[in-house]
């Protein structure tokens, strides 16, 4: 589509970088949600880190094997270890009251959901699969965090709990695969799409 | 062991179509069996559908990820997603009554299991590999489904509590592998080994 | 940093050994902390025959899946079945009582974690991964068996129970990166390497 060959290197920078800032922030909301979930199983220090890394990590990391981009990006890549753990140690020092992180990790496990959401969608395009598995893409990616947290501290995972959990993600899938269709700005699009996800969990969880 | 392109092509083609039914046909009763064990636990319509997409995908993605075959054909075709739907909204709006559905759970798992095993068997063979290797395949993938619905219902896997469950999955691969080794047609050979694996399940299942 | 090929060629094939030793190792003392706890939950055969397998072979699946060298080892080799099996069948019929097996569980499963943090290491570093990532991903590698046996098992992985496990597996891990970049040789590296994790966790574990 993109009529110069300059044109289609610089785009594709582009959506490189912004899959890796939507990737780095969703990292670091999902490792925040992994390391409270932590907190409340009253695990120590090493079992709060693990779990950051693991629910930070693992959308990325299945996004990453299904459409055969090894290694991963979240283990080939210093800056994914160094922002999870970042996370978990905040959270260790800093949460004030183990009380109400029941809330809070949900919060933040919906901001991961719609940022990875649309990061997944980004890369599912530019590896070249069409727009309606790219959206089901992101969306598969965009759960994979929640559940890894969840299935490690042997709780049914949010994804089957919470209504409109993986319609959410989907929705901002959407958004990604409609804005990419009709050229809008990629930034543009990602912010739309990952403030449109989370919007909707953020009232599913408000009205709960 | 073909003698001409075409015949190679042509042969090809057949494994993968066979490979395709199997792989929908064995995706519509997995999703059942997802869909039942969630409507078991009183999950809302949108966990249905989620467990009845992981229970109906996990074994092909699996097997796909194994082989190398990415993005794995269940998120690379829509006609996965739509089967897993329907079969998750069938069970939601249709089932009559809660009770039995154990039962029920069990006999849908184990034709998926058959079905995954062959088909994960004929694929791994089209791939290459070895045939005791490509039996050894077939049995990883035809147990996927049921672990990722288990583990997400916090349930230990029905791998682990059955007696022959992995070995009825192993004896339905062996079953594709004899029959490609004597060049029997490959779609009689499936309907045997996916029976044969059926079948022991079946009567495992009525004498516990 | 080889000055010609046939010495490339040569460490090559050694490091590919030294993998192969370490994993079959790796995974039959995986196999028998898998088997064992199997049993002290009152598994039948097969399901201490399966669990075996899973705890065995998830790690170095996983470790193959995120560096793309599919179809992986544990399934392509059939030593790595033979020796999960042999593993299970020896616990299965010689465990003279199930009392004190949660510690044996511990104790096998940190040789395990040695092991196979070593030889992820190894493997990432001959793909050509950068040291610091290497020994994340050894870590990675090492954690992977653990896991898949106390999910399957729907308890909380000990990763997250026990302090340093993680950080054993790092430690193992570095020594490898370590030694490779000050060219010692590989078999002696994987001795101390494993050595220390192994040593890090047996004390945490007397300890406790």
């Amino acid at each position: 589509m993109e009529p110069v060959g300059i044109t289609l290197v610089k785009k594709e920078l582009t959506v490189d970088h912004l899959v890796l800032i939507l990737d780095l922030v969703g990292t670091f909301v999902f490792a925040l949600s992994g390391a409270m979930a932590a907190v409340r199983r009253r695990l120590d220090l090493f079992g709060v880190l693990v779990l950051s890394f693991a629910a930070a990590t693992f959308g990325g990391i299945t996004r990453d094997l299904l459409i055969g981009a090894v290694p991963p990006a979240a283990i080939n890549d210093w800056r994914y270890l160094a922002v999870s753990l970042l996370a978990g140690i905040i959270t260790f020092f800093r949460h004030p009251t183990v009380n109400r992180l029941a809330t809070r990790v949900l919060i933040f496990d919906a901001a991961g959901l719609g940022l990875f959401a649309v990061a997944g969608t980004h890369k599912a395009l530019s590896y070249g699969l069409n727009p309606v598995m790219a959206a089901l893409f992101g969306m598969v990616t965009g759960i994979g965090g929640g559940v890894a947290r969840d299935v490690l501290l042997t709780e049914i995972p949010v994804v089957l709990r919470a209504e409109l959990y993986a319609l959410a993600a989907l929705a901002g899938a959407t958004v990604v695969v409609c804005g990419a269709a009709l050229q809008f700005p990629s930034a543009l699009v990602s912010v739309v799409g990952a403030a449109f996800c989370f919007g909707l969990r953020y009232m599913a969880i408000r009205n709960s």
